[in-house]
């Protein structure tokens, strides 16, 4: 059985010689610039993971990864369009580096080459990766709409928020490690219960980004992002809930602001009220049930190895 | 057999009945929108009138041909958006209508809805229908980017142009065609005649419409807009190429700039170095070379009466 590093290191030399190419280059420039600014390869690494669940012989997931991770990247080159950030990963965006136009164009074709990359297999296998690619790019969309209408909402409900992320970041995960557990052959309940785990695994990721944002020891993100940027997260929801009415109300106009001191008196209403811990709270109860829904997928336990410390490492992680 | 009239009614009808609807009506708003704006629906008639060759149950059809005017409708509102059009069909385009960021994702929406359509078929059909999908749908990315790239190239050759064209235009129509006998079963032979024949239809569709841009009886469009917005059609890709040294530099010139009688100037040179009537014959060739792959279908002629008429009607259409 392959580690999670070698995992990693299979899914770049695929993906290297996978590179993109073809008469028109700018069209794989912007869409390549994204790919090599690197990043976890999270769902990649899951995909493989879940064939070695079942089996050794995972190259044949390596095009469903690739797939995935063109899409991941083609939802993360339109999102920064409409979200207009100017970094990623420490770099220039693609609207930024090049323009709006070659984003939303490469960003099409990226669209297009992750069921190029689906349609790689066998008829019936292909049909199933696609229909699961349908369902998840429909709800990707939705997940990025949500973002949006949130932003102009005032009254955003703790399940309003976790249907958002659920779409925007989660089922991308689910489907990848489900699309692996399928190319290996899995059965329909193990499918399931691997969807499962990457869903919730996808949950509580989202929720400890959200909790390191405020609470976390600094990395190369900007340390509360997300009360700048006035996102309504659980944070923020949980807060406003709980609070009293001057604190409501002081918590809504900080929102509505950009005063010197609005970080940290939004996060003296956040501790005020304990939302962070009931954040935390929420993190295990997902954590538990991706756990959970590992257990039972009906292999030896001893494969199951690597997605045990993948999970602990993800979901117990400070930065 | 239905008509062209009722082909294009029961389209409308199954259209209808398929209207975009979900949890998120952000996101299906504006395709609706632009999907309502009408149109000849071309695509789809080809597609119901490429099965219809081969039998009469064509119901079967609706669904790619609904696929097929939906990946259309994407590609326009991105292209919108790219060549900041302010208006489609006499009406606000969706990124004047909405706004950039609802083009872009109901845009993507409607790219995934696309392929929700075509997942509707049996797995072998759904398979080969989407292989086509995929294909046609990197080429209309590349049309779109040599289309990008021709504004900043000084020289752009007939072949450049028309490599342009048939991957932004006619490829779609091309797979339209394809699809409808695919789904009838037609033969791979059959197939590929109808797929030249509604390539070679879209490429002399386009060229005439490039030529009544400039010498057409003045319609909804904007008249001469090509020569306006300095578009590297044949008309002006020939007068260049035929013109002599001043008449080459002056019309270069003109495409550098905005003098109020840029287009009757532009004219006088097309004119003189007879691009027009270039630009006829390459069409009359097009649409010669269609009716041929028409032809070679192997069903009887009767059934082919449709067909053309169509090609009649669009092929010797004077707006």
């Amino acid at each position: 059985m392959l580690s999670i590093e070698q995992l990693v290191t299979l899914f770049e030399r695929f993906r290297k010689e996978n590179s993109f190419q073809g008469k028109v280059a700018e069209l794989y420039q912007p869409a390549s610039y994204l790919m090599e600014l690197g990043g976890k390869r999270l769902r990649p690494v899951f995909t493989l993971a879940a064939h070695q669940l079942f089996e050794d012989q995972i190259d044949r997931s390596l095009a469903a990864a690739l797939a995935i991770e063109v899409f991941h990247n083609f939802s993360l080159m339109h999102d920064d369009i409409m979200d207009q950030s100017p970094l990623r990963r420490g770099q220039p965006t693609v609207h930024i580096r090049y323009d709006t136009n070659a984003a939303i164009l490469s960003g099409d074709w990226m669209f297009a080459h992750t069921y190029e990359l689906l349609s790689r297999y066998e008829p019936i296998l292909a049909y199933d990766l696609i229909r699961l690619m349908n369902q998840t790019a429909v709800q990707v969309c939705e997940g990025q709409q949500l973002d949006i209408n949130f932003e102009k909402m005032d009254q955003v409900t703790e399940m309003n928020y976790l249907e958002m992320i659920r779409n925007k970041t989660a089922v991308l995960l689910a489907a990848a490690t489900r699309m692996g557990a399928r190319i290996a052959g899995a059965s329909r309940e193990d499918q399931d219960n691997l969807y499962t785990m990457g869903l919730h695994t996808g949950l509580a990721f989202q929720l400890i980004d959200d909790y390191l944002d405020v609470y976390g020891v600094v990395t190369g993100k900007t340390t509360a992002g997300d009360i700048k940027q006035n996102k309504k997260t659980i944070l923020y929801i949980k807060t406003l809930e709980r609070a009293d009415d001057a604190d409501r109300t002081q918590l809504l106009e900080l929102y509505q602001q950009d005063s010197p001191d609005k970080i940290s008196r939004v996060v003296n209403l956040f501790d005020k009220y304990e939302a962070g811990d009931y954040l935390r709270r929420l993190t295990i109860e997902y954590s538990r049930q991706a756990n959970n829904a590992l257990q039972r997928v009906s292999v030896d336990p001893n494969r199951k190895s690597n997605f045990t410390s993948l999970l602990n490492e993800l979901l117990n992680r400070n930065k």
